[in-house]
Order: C-alpha cells, then structure tokens, then sequence
C-alpha cells in the first residue's frame, strides 16, 4: 500500500540526521497522497540505522492507523490536523533542530532580515502560543496542530507562503509541496534562525528586510514569473 | 569476567566521540551489574582508537579494582559514590562536552526551557557547588560523588527523574538505567545547554516551560502512562 | 569550448559545499577568460551529487548564454558586471556563507581585526547598501553588481586587495585571480565573520588591528616583496 | 637527516585540520632535537594533501635552512625564538584556530574558568601585545618571538606550566614536551576559549575556577605525584 510513498518517506526521514537537524531518532516526516485520503509517516522511536521503508506507517487524516505492526510517530495527530487544515500541503517535517529551537525557546517569531529566507519564506516565521492544560487534556498532539492552524488564520497567512512554524518552548513544524520541499523548508528555518540569532548579536538595530528585496526574492523562485531553476518553478 | 557488561561498556565509551561529546581520551562511561555488587569502567587515558573491550577494569562498589591490568578512570571514585547512593541507576557518564561545561562554568542550573529538556529531565538541572579545600583533601574525586548527592538531597530531587548534573567549575555527570541511557542523556544535556543559552541571548526573558507542558512531555516518555516508541517506555 | 575551464569551474563550485560555506545547491562560482571574452558558470538549481563538468553555462560579459543546455545560475547578470567593471579578476563566488551572511544581515562592513584578515584582504569588507525599487525592476542581478562597483569606487578600493564585499540583507561576493582564489577568499572572510563576531562580543573595545600589522600581514602574502609560501606570491 | 622526527612532525601537521584546527595550509607544527640542536619544520604554503615527511625542513636554531627542498613556514624565526628561549620545550604549534583565535583578537588573557582548563594550563593564558613598528622592520616574525617570551618573564610564568599564549590580533602559539603534545594544548586551548567564551556570556559574573581545585587538577596529571592515565604522568 502506497510503497512509492513510504519509499519517499523513508528516505526524506534519513535526510534530517544527513543535515545535522536530528540526533537519535528525534524528528519525524510524512507526506499524503491527496487521493487516498491517508498520509505516510515514520513509526515512533525507531532507530534510523535498523528502520526500514516497509517500517513507515499509513495513516487517514483522522490520524488513526490504516497499515503498518509499528505505532506511528507521537506526533501523528499534529501532522493529520495539518493536512486537513491546509490542503495545499503534501509533506510535514518536524525536528527540534537546534537554531530553530532555540528561537522556539526564545518564543519569538523570527523576521525576514536576509534574502535566504526570503527565497523560501514570505515574510515573518511566526512563533505560536503555548497550549493551555485544557488543550493538553483534550489531546496535546491534536491541540499542536490546532494551535498552528488557528495561528496562521488570525495572522492571515497562506501555508505554502509561509511554510512553518515554531512552537513556543518546543520547536519548528515545516511542510511543503511535498516531503523533499519540507525537510528543505526545515534546513532553511534552521539556517535563518543561525544567521538572525547573530546579526542582531552583531547590531541589535539590524532592519528587517525591505518589503521590496523580500517580494523580489520570494518571487524569483516561486509563482507565476519565477525564473530560478532550470524549470522557472524549484518548490 | 562481566564480559557482556564490557562489550556494553567499551561500545558506550567509543559512542562518547562519535557524538561529539569528548576530545582525546576525555570523559568515561561505567555500567553496574547490581546483583554482583561490581562495575565495569574505562581505564584512564587510553587512547579509543586502541582501547578494547577487554580493557574495560571491574571495581566494586567502593571503587576498588577487582579485574583489569590498567587503571581505571581517575573518575571512579565519584562512580563508586553514585551507584553506592543512587540504587536505582545502573550507567554513568562523564564528559566535558561543550555546551554542557559552558553552563557548568557558568555555575548556573539549567532550567526547562523546552520541550527538548523536558522529554528527558523532569525540572532545571542543577548546578552542584565548589569542592572546599577539605573534600579536596581527603578525596577529591570521592567528595565529588558526595557533593552530587548532597546536591540531590537538599534539592528533594530523584536521580531517575533528572538524570544528570554539572559540577560547578567542571562539567556534567550523566546517567540512566543503563549506561546507553547516560550516554544519550548525556547528549541531550548538552543540545539543551546550547539552545537554553542561545534562547536567553535572544530573549532575556525568555521564560522557562510551563509547569504543565513540562509534565506532559516528561510524562508522554517515561512512568506508567508513557505513549512514546513502541513499547509504551523508552527510557 | 572551454573545457579546461569548465573543468576548473566544475571542481571549484564542489568546493563550495566540501568547505561547508553551502547547502544544497546554493551558491555559485565562475571564471572568465579574458583573452575569448567569455566566462563560465555554473548552472541554476542543480544537484551538486549529479552536477558534470559538461553541465557549465559558457556566458558572453554581457551574460548572454554562449553555449550550455542548461539556464546559467541566476547571478549571472552580477558575475558579467563585476568581470566588465573589474578587469583584473579571474574567478567569482558568491555563498550565503553562515557568518558572512550573518554580517551582511546586520548591515555593516567586516572590520581588519586580526592577521587571518589581513592575510587576504587589505582592509575592511565594505557592506553595499540595500537596492532600490527601480534598480530591482530594471534588473536586480545586474543591478547588485553596479552597486557592487558603485562601493568600491566610492571607498576608492582595489578589487584585488579587497577581494569580497557584503550585500546588505543578503550575502558575500567574493573574487580572485581565478576561481581557486576566488573561493579561498570565501572561506576566508566566513571564518574572519565568525572571529570577528566573537572577538567584540568579548570585549566590545576590541580594536582594529593597528595599519602597521595589517600592512606587514598582507604585504607578506601580496606583491612584489612577498616571502609566504614557495614562490614568494601565493594568491 | 632526523627522518623519524620528520616523520613526527609531518604526523603532527596532519593532525591540526584532523582536529579542525586549520583550513587550508594555515598553521604549521615543529620540534626540535636538543642534542643535535635543530628543529623540523612544515614548509611554507604546501597543501596538506600532497605534503610529504620528506617535505619537513631542517633548521638550526637560528632558524637557517640546514636541509631541504623547500621553504620553510614563515613562523620559523619565531619558532626558532622559542627553543632557544625555553629549553625546556620540545615542539610548537601555531594555528588561527577559530576561538582562541578570537580571544587573541579581543586582546584579552585567557582565565582559568574551568578544570579543562586546568588539567593542562596552571593558571590564565596570557595574550601578548601588538609588536611595534621597530619590531616589525627589524624582523616581524623573529620578534614575535621575543614579544612571547617577553610576556612569560614580566608575569613569571614557567612555559611548561602554562604550554600557550596568545598575541593580540594574531593567534595562539602553544607547545609541549614534544609535537604532539603541543598539538593537544592547542586542541585544549581552542576549547577552552570555547566554552569560556559562553560561560561570560551565560553570567558576566562567573568566577575564574578557585585556586584550590586549579592546583588539584593540574597537579593530578602534571609532576610527581601524577595519579592520571597509566603511567602517572600524561604530558
């Protein structure tokens, strides 16, 4: 059952210890077949050395487990409210990369200062709130992923616009196109929360990106008149 | 003699620097085996890329030798001390690993400020005070194994559930149920001294994680109603 | 056409990620032959692990596509200005490096504060000002490249003793002599960030290294009385 | 001619980008043979991965050529400076090694904050002052040397006791009893320049480490009554 997905799956989970954004097992992927109506994932605690494609796990988009001997991943009904929130979206990865987190822990949203998060981020990654006992009652995982959907409609943002997210005190959630799109949206946001950590260490005045400079960037590799690649569209 | 406990032993010392956590010959890991009263540790100042499992030197619970042609770590008093007092552990580490000694160095507890802590440390890791010049005097490596579990005492704090502590003007200990455990809570202390510390530069009040967030991850791993990896309790 | 070159700029643009200054495909290097009045450079978006020699753009100083099946980086329209205006320079590369983008961020020149910069650069690294909305729409690659020349010639420097610069909210050109130098100056000036950034977090007094140091560390690498390494000129 | 000390010093060489404390050909190793009283040297700006041990050039300790091809480092005269100076010493090593590099660019000593520090260095790194202009036309590199051993007479210091130094927006030079000893205090000092660095960071009011446990570390691996590693005494 859908074996080319959980092959893509598997392979974009080895990715995150492959860019330093895991140690252990930490860190999980999924990617969705829209048709199907169910979503691969990487099963719970499993030693990336020994896990196997055949390991991932199927789920429906209620998060319950459609195929699979092992439990999936902990984090499974965050990535299910995802991909019934956003339908646009084709792949969620989550790690506690150690940048990301960092400004996770800081829990503040982090700006568009430079064009290497422009090319992949509209505007500002937003931090979303902790989640109240009663949401933690309710579902912890399952409240995550409400959390991040409620944050992106108060603030009006577009899920392949902006594709991520940090949790306050814990960590980023990144997604895209597909799989291979959110563990490279994952390696952007670790890499812009590096250079932002430092620029406002070097001048705490540092600007945010003007809207122009952030439009242009974000535009060149994405949309209609996108001209980076060699096929005019790289996300 | 104990030669499981050695490959376990030997394995978990060489596991030190492919994670990073020790340069040279610095840092050691032990394991217990409690029913013979016996630990297995690594001899001092050999180099890992020679050391073998049968190096590995077996001492009792008051750090006396028991087999083995080399000295054991200079550390093995303070391991004696710690499983002598703390029955319910069953490996140790000792590093000197970057992030880790920088808090040590500091003379600062580590308070849970995500997520990333709280999976594995339920509450700050605390920071354990000086030596005076009379524990120095009648055994500095012995009364740094007593400043430790004074450390616990005075704090009401259970070895299992903060499995780890720095040593002020030193570096961390770690440990675990086995000496796998210490060395992955090992690693975890150190990621989380390096997030902590960037979260602060970037938001000086940063606040640590709600009481409620921290006993739902802590608790999700570990106890009697633990979900996460596949067998209900990974740690 | 250019094979040899080809091949230079080929194994130079596989530097870029073996020195860690890039991920992903991120990042470009060309060269230029002075005497056929052309350059090469590496295609736009694609996978340094499938990336061949054969796989180089051959571009006009105009950045026209000369021969190549494939669309010529999307810097391109930079390289050509920069081989037009600096007539001296053999190779170019441009990284969002960690620390020189970091830098580049907090919108300000990279100050000759130690003797691995005045190895290779005779002064500070200048920090080109944000584009304008109607450079951006009359051409933002070639446009960063005349603010590029713009900086220099308001600062009165030589291309050759100052072989890089900043764009401010976005990253470092570096140039050289040929692409090898071109891309030695990028690891240069990213590890020259990274000290810099920690020397004034140290001690925010921390002053310029004194003209006469600067003078002796780069004059003995560069020019007519150099004694560095086997030829007595090395860049 | 001192083939094996060739052979030594080559390995020594090798060992610097192995430890990441180099790029490219930056830094260079030696040491000497007291009764013949000449020094091995790494030739000046050859690559690491052509360099051969019959590359290694012999000198005098007037830092003259005796043997070989090539040209030897340009730090040789300071090289040469040290083993007449200290007797004691039998190999030097210089490198830009990132954080004791920017600790020498902030122009500030080293303190003992912590026991890495102490099981090698007995008491604060000094840094050097900037050479004068005199010094620089009469010898820049010779009087490096003389500026170092200056540092060590007005405070005293034994360079065995304290194996390193660092000149103000320059770099370290560390040494040992023999190359690869040297080598190992610059691994330590790169360290601990390190975590050092963060601990102030962390709390401006860290303490340097109470002289009591500076003394007890470093006299636990260093002179008579030396209980580390197998032999008593390590460095």
């Amino acid at each position: 059952m859908l074996e080319a997905l959980k092959e893509k799956v598997f392979k974009a989970n080895l990715d995150l210890p492959k860019h330093g954004l895991v140690k252990y097992t930490w860190g999980n992927v999924s990617a969705v077949d829209r048709e199907a109506g169910l979503f691969v994932i990487k099963p719970s605690g499993v030693d990336y050395e020994t896990m196997k494609a055949s390991d991932m796990v199927v789920c429906d988009l209620d998060g319950n487990v459609v195929e699979g001997e092992l439990n999936p991943s902990s984090d499974t009904p965050t990535h299910a409210v995802l991909y019934k929130s956003f339908p646009e979206i084709g792949g969620i990865v989550h790690t506690h990369s150690t940048y990301a987190t960092a400004w996770a822990q800081a829990g503040i949203d982090v700006p568009a200062m430079g064009t290497t998060h422009a090319d992949t981020f509209h505007g500002s990654v937003p931090c979303a709130r902790f989640l109240t006992q009663e949401e933690i009652d309710k579902g912890y995982e399952e409240y995550t992923g409400h959390v991040i959907v409620e944050t992106f409609k108060e603030r009006g943002l577009q899920p392949l616009e902006v594709p991520g997210v940090l949790l306050h005190g814990h960590a980023p959630f990144t997604w895209g196109k597909d799989a291979d799109a959110a563990v490279m949206n994952a390696v952007v946001l670790d890499e812009v929360c590096h250079t932002n950590y430092m620029a406002r260490q070097l001048n705490s005045y540092a600007p945010e990106l003007p809207q122009r400079i952030l439009d242009k960037h974000y535009l060149r590799k994405h949309g209609a008149n996108a001209y980076y690649g060699q096929s005019g569209q790289t996300h």
